[in-house]
């Protein structure tokens, strides 16, 4: 029993979001606490509301507190490797080394390019910032090469580390989703045949919908 | 400055929501801390949303903690009499008495059977439950009657205690949607001239408009 699991932050936070698809595909009961912040003067009834990707994320087991998102991903999975989705961390040790080399390259290599893309193409917006073309420009190359090798791998295998949605996939669901979400970052994932099968397939499960649909649902930070 | 009000429950509460209109009104910063619980097995992406109109209110403000709803809009109107709606909980003596009076009406008579019909005619159809006529037809016999005496009130003022929208008014908001929002429980309100006059007027209050929003938005609990 998975009693006593706490996350604390917002959906709409890429790192939460993360853990919550993790919880959802091992279909562990969990607690999600979120707090709200109501300004004055936010004049009634008109409200923006942000969204704001960046947010933190702490995750609580008892006396364990974490606060890393993948690490929570892999504390999961390690400690409940019965539950739900059994193969998400891999079956065997082959598999799993495959797993973290791509958990690996997704925070040291993906991560930075696409949270920059991310907070320029659906944060920025909401702020009414004007868009900043040369970092957008940089980032967008740097997310293009990449997906290009990632395209190659697709080509043999249906998910990153093999044939099944692992944590490899699953990690590169939240900033993927703002970035696709934007009609100028959405050619990226669609423009190369296996990588557009592939973000297709993983932004498709129901663990992901179902984030999605609490991203949306939430009202977020009033100004 | 008004930092450090803190609110935890949900918003479809009804004790929640009368805490929520009245920070909206009086125009305060605060926080909303609010804990969901995701329980295993909720067969994804398939989930009942149960929005549960008998849930708690805790309010902290420093080191004030106060869990009933009326005497949190109370203690907010008289800590914080410059903010927002300053006629709320009246401006002067007489005008108080009145409404205290109205507060205490709501709380001692109106409260019981309205909350009964907000079970039977809101919450129990979300928990498949069969109605219970017995209970319904007793309570809307006794809400009805209420309601007469409301309608001859309201033939004289705009609102309960007097011609500005206050507590007495803003206190009925909760149970009252809930039972007007249901095909069976809306004629109590619009049946009769005066009161549906001013059921109108109050249920348009942007303060009120944003904790309805705020109840649509929230995702529940899921089961």
């Amino acid at each position: 029993m998975a009693a006593g699991l706490q996350v604390f932050g917002q959906p709409a936070s890429t790192d939460v979001a993360r853990v919550l698809t993790c919880l959802f595909e091992k279909n562990l009961e969990f607690e999600l606490v979120r707090i709200d912040t109501f300004k004055r003067e936010h004049k009634l009834p008109e409200f923006i509301k942000l969204r704001d990707p960046t947010g933190q994320v702490t995750f609580k087991h008892g006396d364990k507190t974490l606060v890393d998102s993948r690490a929570i991903c892999r504390y999961l999975c390690t400690q409940f490797p019965e539950d739900g989705n059994r193969g998400i961390y891999g079956t065997g040790s082959l598999e799993r080394a495959s797993i973290e080399q791509w958990l690996q390259a997704e925070s040291q290599s993906f991560d930075a390019p696409s949270s920059e893309l991310v907070f320029h193409l659906a944060f920025a917006p909401q702020l009414n910032m004007i868009p900043d073309e040369a970092r957008i420009a940089e980032n967008e190359r740097k997310l293009q090469q990449m997906l290009g090798v990632y395209d190659e791998i697709l080509a043999k295998n249906q998910y990153l580390a093999g044939d099944e949605f692992t944590l490899a996939d699953l990690s590169h669901l939240p900033a993927s989703h703002y970035i696709a979400g934007s009609q100028r970052g959405r050619k990226l994932f669609t423009s190369k045949k296996h990588v557009a099968r592939w973000y297709d397939a993983i932004s498709s499960r129901p663990s992901w919908k179902q984030v999605v649909k609490m991203q949306h649902e939430h009202p977020g930070t009033f100004e």
